[in-house]
């Protein structure tokens, strides 16, 4: 079950070397996480109102092919695995919608309180954990 | 009365014109403003824990000459004027040390509390206010 | 005549104020202008390939209200004037479709060549002046 | 065999939790590798102009504290492994000179062309690969 956001490359994500910079695929992901979370009834700034935040424990992305100003990004986002205390999310990026993949990559959250303690989701927020089961029951593992 | 900051450029500031992004400035000018209220006895850090924000009015800057990938960028940061509610900043960045001038800018300041709402410095926050007004003493004036 | 151009507010956008970095602006005001320039007929990734570039001679940015992660931004840009040397867009930036207008600003720009050399567009690159003249009577003036 | 980069955290790299994004660190690991790379004879800009470009191909980067706006971040780089084709950095984030490690990470990267494309360094640059081979005598293994 994958979650689809589209947009224009930004200039200002170009680098010298004329294509995206790398530092830029993370606020991409970030994107593509924003929107499959939505997907699923709960929007992210709806989750941190209510308490619970998802800080990054790890990322790792993968650069297949350069994207370039002018292309447009196509972010695919999958929740791979998720439990009570983490979950990790699976990302996709194209060049337009029918264009090669160009960057795969993976990031690892903590559910948090909003002082960054890390929390079981289920006992301390049940109502979110209700909310989120869905999301969770379309994990698509490795 | 000015404050010296210096850094080298980051790769990740160049864009594909091989030249600094023009949105840099605005962070550039912040990396100027913050060591000059260090310079007075406070960091713009305290200032916040102690509750009083310094959110932007009015950003301006004028791009004389581009700076990239390779230069040290040096920001010269001084207190324009500086009252009660409001406060405005003043900018150059040389390309090094004895370089150029390449860009020159303003940035105008309300003194808020951390809910964004507009104050009088001297009256909320006395202290805050007593102890920038060495700061205040050295507004150059236009 | 204005071009609108919407997206969700990134979380990376945001700061430790809760609110969006005001150098995020110059950014977003950069799609407004691509969009703007892309509805008449020419991308601005083609205009760099034809060799003409726009780079930045002047930003401001007037902060009305602050806009958060959750909002959609909407940014509305204009053509104010354009010669053969120089053109000045306009910006407004509004909190979704019917919410209130966040903030206002402008950027002049000076026709370059790839070495950045300033150019008279009509003189240089005739085919390309031919191209924006239908952008160019839309101009609004201040 | 290490090089150290120091600089203040900057307000523009905060989010709304209050700490430093998470795509943040991309760009202090380039900060830190222009650095290390600088420290053995060549910068990296000398690099491009020379025609050797040095694009990701994997980045990997783990969590382990928050950093904030007010502390000073420290960025310990080693150069792990490299050959004639690919390099890969180590990198180890710290709040402060004895502060904790903050963040881990690897960078992994392609020698290329201007144009990206994949080369030998020994055997397109061999002046360049001479100039690198004493860092490449340093790498410190995993």
């Amino acid at each position: 079950m994958f979650t689809e956001t589209m947009f224009p490359v930004r200039y200002a994500e170009s680098d010298q070397m004329g294509i995206v910079h790398h530092s830029v695929y993370a606020v991409w992901f970030e994107c593509g996480r924003t929107e499959h979370i939505r997907h699923f009834g709960m929007t992210y700034a709806e989750l941190e109102e209510a308490g619970a935040l998802l800080p990054l424990l790890k990322l790792t992305c993968d650069f297949h092919r350069p994207i370039k100003y002018g292309d447009t990004a196509l972010i695919k986002t999958r929740l791979i695995s998720a439990g009570r205390t983490r979950v990790l999310f699976g990302y996709s990026v194209y060049q337009s919608l029918d264009g090669p993949v160009c960057a795969t990559g993976t990031t690892e959250h903590a559910w948090t309180t909003k002082e960054l303690k890390p929390i079981n989701l289920s006992r301390h927020y049940p109502d979110i954990f209700r909310k989120m089961s869905e999301m969770y029951t379309f994990a698509t593992g490795e």
